[in-house]
């Protein structure tokens, strides 16, 4: 059956979603909403059913108790049937994974229905994906039409993602074996292939001719409180930038496919990264910049964050700021730097990919500055493309920067719907595009390793930068120093 | 000097502006009421005078009461005193043109100041260009720091215009010479030239590669009711096309100066012109359509409009409306249909420039459209790109044309001064380049005289079209025959 790969069918197929995890904070903040509001919009079938699993030990009716207390209050219950009807599907199974005890993985196979496609959401640690995915082939519920979704972090490093790529490989088939990078789920995501794809406009400037650099930032206000244990071994350049930030520079770099299909368009995204330029031993201090938050303005610094462990040496050592300056080698962007940045207790929550175009290759007029195409993902969806105009007046020519802009929450005052909606949507219907693929996500850590190694061989700590500031020096000096600035610098 | 081709000097020279037709209609609506803004925004020098000329026998406080008590109501006069400044530059003449009275020619000598720059500004009909020139040589009032301004009509064909210029050019230099299009002074209209040559994104995709076809249009809601002698001697083609929306045509379509310079730019103009391809003979009736309004809804047709002049033969034979598809053999726009289109009575008061894209070479995504840059002149000033996003939904993927758009009112709250202003800063500031040049307006007229010609000699009247409707038949099957349609039918 063809499936459009950025269109999940619309008579969505029965399922048995197997959710390991499934009483977990991701389940009950972002999947069991997701799937509520998907069975309001008429996008689940009938009789699709989500089977959580844990060690809890509760009943189906312990499980939707759990559900009706606290997910109610996250969705909007506008339809009372139609939340009991969705409660209807739930149920919960208690299975031990790695030990003697069959009964969970017998009553499971004994609840599983043959006719339907099964998928088994693995919403758990990275640790898990391989013996529960033993456990699964164990009891004999691997059919042609199952899949499994693996959540992120997909391993810490090249050969640990290469390990659990090996272990779900051994069970599944690639392409039963959906990778969530939620990024890719937001509404601009998406839009960033149909701006680039559905418009002509784009293409006869999107390239180094035409473009002087391109920046991608990911910038959060929050900090880590009651986290170091989990970010003392992230960081994050594993966190944000091996994943969201790359796919982003993917999409943003990659050759127009020849389809809208899983594979094109996956294929071009890994042709991407398997052109990223490796930054390796010395060149990581000049490309790369590591920064960490202080104490300031009544925030604590990361050391000082309230938690459960106390610092220790990998604390001093974690970046929670991390400024690439990344390269692609091919014909359509060799020379024009990819600036990546991301980093906790920034000033502003904001994503967004700006597209510095070069200045007019000739001046008639005094005063201009060049183009930018602004995609921002976060906090208000939108794009914009800062022109120069005239400033109106019957005196001196005045140029002056205007943006032509698109508010996609003015312009679509319908709910966008979460990202985890449109993921768990695909996952149904057997919708791969939106997921990493094995080659994609090593291509990744290939580049992410020698950073990485670099750095945890450098005497060198990781910058301080006062919390609620803009990074350290260092991130501003890599621009700086080719006469570039980041975008929020220009005022 | 040197003075900015688009920037009027900011120290404006003392000037004597003598305007001949100065208690007329012209000088009452948009003349005087731009002096006084130019005044009042500090852009005139202090001295600087002006002298009206009619043969109406006023003293200077006639003059003054007449302004006082006419153009007061049109302009916001927010400063008494600043206002009493402004009539007390203002000084009337009685003159005899082609007569033997010579006593206003004399008192008018001995009124202008040697030492300043001298200003004709002729809001008279074009028939008295040629005696008003030879008047003021004659009287001895041509220095080589005079300047003459011609408004239009400039001639109603090649010949004409030869005459008229031939005559001033008798007198002044052409350097000296301001030919008036006012639609040259309107600020989308320098705009254009602002984003054409301040920004890198367009000039890639300006050209036939990327570009399927340009609209210019003009639409006016309004009939020509009392104006019939007038209107039956013009035509929307004499009226509009060959000024107005040629030029409209030739900043859309010229190659990029090497300098904002006065000659420079309309250099590249007159070059989009020359290379206009003849419309002659037989291609008239496939490249050409006239139209004529008919009485609609409680609208009088052109023919039973109330006026001093009973309908000619004519008034049948005269066009409210016209539609060309025109060509420029040029490098760069080769195969690229230009439709201009005018007319009288139409559904909306409307100018603007659309550029139609071509569709993406190769489509992915059902349902798209091509990209679309409009530059609305009229009635808000703004400029539009139609892009195609994607409609948020976790659903099948729907594509939707979207405009990433700019309101000059919104962005620039400012008033935005009226064309005149800008035209008489540029005149007293002795800057031609929003004039013009003789060679611009008779090649004009020589792409317009072949369509004059075989309209002239055709048995056919204009075709009928409804006042309040769109047009003729005839103008949507230009466009329909190539599977392309006006701006406004898409909906």
């Amino acid at each position: 059956m063809f499936v459009s790969p950025l269109s999940p069918s619309p008579a969505a197929h029965t399922a048995d979603l197997v959710v390991f995890g499934g009483t977990g904070d991701l389940s009950m903040r972002k999947l069991l909403p997701a799937l509520y509001h998907s069975d309001r919009d008429g996008r689940l079938s009938p009789e699709t059913r989500v089977i959580a699993l844990s060690r809890g030990g509760l009943t189906d009716a312990d499980f939707r108790g759990k559900v009706d207390a606290q997910v109610r209050d996250v969705v909007p219950v506008d339809d009372h049937a139609m939340w009991q009807r969705f409660l209807g599907r739930l149920h919960h199974l208690t299975v031990d994974v790695g030990g003697q005890d069959r009964t969970g993985w017998d009553a499971l196979r004994a609840t599983l229905a043959e006719d339907r496609d099964r998928v088994f959401y693995l919403a758990s640690p990275p640790r898990t994906f391989g013996p529960f995915c033993r456990e699964v082939d164990r009891a004999g519920l691997v059919t042609p039409r199952s899949r499994v979704v693996l959540e992120k972090p997909l391993g810490h490093d090249l050969p640990s993602a290469q390990r659990i790529n090996d272990e779900v490989g051994a069970i599944f088939d690639e392409h039963q074996i959906f990778r969530i990078d939620h990024y890719l789920g937001k509404e601009t995501v998406q839009n960033l292939l149909v701006l680039r794809f559905a418009n002509a406009f784009l293409e006869p400037i999107w390239n180094s001719l035409w473009i002087d650099h391109v920046q991608i930032t990911a910038a959060e206000t929050v900090g880590t409180p009651g986290r170091r244990g989990y970010y003392d071994h992230a960081g994050a350049l594993r966190d944000m930038v091996q994943n969201h930030l790359l796919q982003l520079l993917t999409l943003t770099a990659m050759e127009p496919p020849a389809r809208n299909d899983r594979e094109a368009i996956r294929d071009e995204k890994v042709k991407v990264l398997q052109a990223l330029r490796p930054i390796t031993g010395g060149e990581v201090g000049r490309f790369t910049v590591r920064g960490q938050y202080t104490a300031a303005d009544g925030m604590a610094g990361y050391l000082e964050e309230p938690g459960s462990t106390p610092p220790t040496e990998s604390s001093e050592r974690v970046e929670t700021f991390t400024a690439i300056r990344a390269e692609i080698r091919n014909w359509r962007w060799a020379g024009v730097p990819f600036y990546l940045r991301t980093g906790k207790r920034l000033p502003n929550r904001r994503s967004e990919i700006v597209v510095q175009f070069k200045d007019v290759p000739h001046s008639i007029f005094p005063g201009g500055s060049p183009n930018r195409l602004v995609l921002r993902l976060q906090p208000e969806e939108g794009i914009e493309l800062h022109i120069m105009a005239k400033e109106p007046g019957a005196g001196e020519v005045s140029l002056k920067p205007v943006p032509l802009s698109l508010n996609f929450g003015e312009t679509f005052p319908a709910r966008v719907p979460e990202a985890y909606e449109r993921l768990l949507s695909d996952v149904l219907a057997g919708n791969p595009t939106l997921f990493m693929r094995r080659d994609e996500v090593e291509a990744a850590w290939r580049w992410i390793d020698p950073i990485l190694d670099a750095w945890r061989s450098s005497p060198e700590l990781p910058e301080p930068y006062p919390a609620g500031t803009t990074g350290p020096a260092g991130a501003h000096e890599l621009l700086g120093r080719s006469g570039r600035a980041w975008h929020e610098e220009e005022a």
